[in-house]
């Protein structure tokens, strides 16, 4: 029995692999359930070949039926849990104006970077309509998925945007915008907070659009200093979280995912988030995750997301399998179903990559790690 | 009373200020002690003038007189507790044969990259000899310190000297040093094991020239796998620790400091490292690592550290002061000295940035943090 019942009005396709929303709630599954952070890559080459097709980056993300075939591509190929709109992280301050490009080769840059009082001071919360593309892309997925996993929808978290909106680019150092911070801590609190509420706006609609999952990606959250981390990154978040609609367009709870890459160390303080999964990268130990905000079988806590070494994916099958053992293990028995009351919570993992796959990933091991996790789950729970 | 006498057989003038070496071993010192990770470096224009006449990186560290004038450039500056050697992490791979080179603009580069089995079977712990011009270096920049302050000397750590040697240069993904580590975990015990009887034989003959403690730079020992970081870092870095002596030239106890960039979850573990300090990040909370690894009054413990984020010297002097102070405040009050047992121990902390200085900081500011440091940390005593 579904804990996310399709109710008569919803315009898609009942759901028929639940796994990964009801992970998400910390309600037992079968297996574990699986997906990968850039599943729809250029590891892929079927990929690659639609990105030929779009001419660049930018023209993949925006077109609609591109958008589409991308993220549905891994789903092809894989058993995966979950499918993942098909975008950018930089989607939001582009519609604010500052002009994202991809250069062949280099990362994200933007035109006009966000870099003193007068350029804070134009920011504004963008007319969603500029996003339309976005919300666009997420009812045709939804549409073409037809019920096949569910759907998460995503943004950056707004001090990773903000990390971006002031150095223009990928930085090594984030001494721009760390030097605004230090230095302006009230110009960055009033960019953090347009963003925030872009952020909520935009994954609002794209749970209007069909999302059935949202996810905050603080990439850069685990550069900050201790301190700095709950200030400038975590309680914008959170402001983003209390503006979060939590029922989808057929009325199903949409989990709330937060994943802060180097944010083990405030696993602690990001279990008071009002979200209900938690992603960790590979160098959190999972045992101890799970023993500090995973919660108790029958009582609340925190589904955990993660946690292995993307790197590992350049293994041979045998050294992969052992390190998915070796991940699943870590985390230990999740919570098992009870007959008689089957949304239950307790500790509950989803399985992920501690960070996105890589370009250079052979794809052929994807698949051995996909299997052994719902092999190797499935017998966990035996 | 120093706990560090100069005895009669040092050829060597008596240590003016031991600040920094009585911290190191957790006993009270009147003021938290402070210096620069890179502190000799390209923000400075008298390092920079210095490092063009000497033509190439390389041609300063190797030159025992150039090397010589820019250890001591920042302590002209700023009233520094401590000088550390002018050198590189990877002058033993470079002994080992690899082919160091450093492209103007660009960072380190090995000629001959170690990446497979037979590359691996080759490698050998280097003639000493071959090093002799860094061991030049410290005596002539011990000579020249004439007992101002003492003289750290250091290494990379196994793993971090391994990520160079499989990559070649510095990486964003460790993809080819991680795949030798899931793919070929034998090769890559191999090299760590020769890396670190290496580093301690290079650190025992630094010690031999006169360093008056040793530091561990475990640079990207964050970059592991929980799991990994302590099978592949950890336990070569304490491989490193049991060969090290525990006295110099002079007889005085030489402190042993590991940091680990990104290890703060690890603090625990790390804390039974057979070492005397621990170097933080500036993602650590100073206040729980002291409550995990800093120790009682009377008691064993680690000095810590470390950690104020490096882009906090691009900030006006005011925020600088505030953030410094917030840094000792984090920490807390370190231990009274007890007049009938200077030499007691208790938690002690030494105030250093969370990684290296950033070339475009603005030298004026370094003294800002130098002044404030000091001063406050008397205030906070008082």
């Amino acid at each position: 029995m579904s804990s996310t019942p399709n109710f008569p009005s919803s315009p898609y396709a009942p759901l028929q692999n639940d796994t990964f929303l009801r992970a998400c709630l910390r309600q037992a599954t079968d297996h574990t359930p699986v997906w990968l952070m850039r599943q729809a890559g250029r590891y892929l080459p079927e990929y690659c070949a639609t990105r030929a097709k779009a001419g660049s980056f930018m023209g993949l993300a925006t077109n609609r039926d591109y958008a589409t075939e991308v993220t549905l591509q891994p789903l092809e190929r894989y058993p995966l849990d979950a499918a993942i709109l098909f975008s950018d992280i930089l989607t939001v301050p582009d519609a604010m104006g500052l002009g994202l490009s991809f250069a062949l080769g280099e990362g994200p840059r933007f035109a006009t970077p966000v870099r003193d009082e007068a350029a804070v001071a134009a920011l504004e919360v963008p007319d969603m309509n500029k996003l339309k593309y976005v919300f666009d892309a997420v009812t045709s997925i939804r549409k073409a998925l037809n019920g096949r996993v569910p759907l998460i929808g995503f943004s950056g978290s707004p001090w990773t945007l903000a990390c971006y909106m002031v150095e223009g680019k990928g930085s090594d150092d984030y001494r721009l915008v760390k030097t605004m911070l230090y230095q302006r801590p009230d110009l960055m609190h009033k960019m953090l907070a347009i963003n925030a509420d872009a952020i909520a706006l935009y994954l609002n609609a794209q749970i209007d659009a069909g999302a059935q999952a949202v996810m905050v990606f603080d990439s850069w959250g685990g550069v900050l200093a201790d301190g700095a981390f709950q200030e400038f990154s975590m309680a914008y978040t959170k402001r983003v979280l209390a503006q979060l609609q939590r029922t989808g367009v057929d009325g199903a709870i949409v989990p709330r995912l937060v994943f802060t890459k180097g944010g083990g160390l405030w696993l602690d303080e990001m279990g008071g988030l009002d979200c209900d999964e938690l992603g960790l990268d590979w160098t959190v130990n999972l045992a101890r995750a799970r023993a500090q905000v995973g919660g108790a079988v029958g009582g609340p806590g925190k589904a955990l997301q993660g946690n292995i070494d993307p790197n590992v994916l350049f293994a041979g099958p045998a050294h992969i399998q052992a390190q998915v053992r070796k991940v699943l293990d870590a985390f230990g028995k999740p919570h098992a179903a009870s007959p008689d009351n089957p949304a239950q919570t307790g500790p509950a993992h989803i399985f992920n990559l501690g960070h996105g796959i890589s370009q250079y990933t052979p794809p052929e091991n994807v698949a051995v790690l996909v299997d052994e996790v719902h092999r190797y789950s499935r017998l966990l729970r035996a």
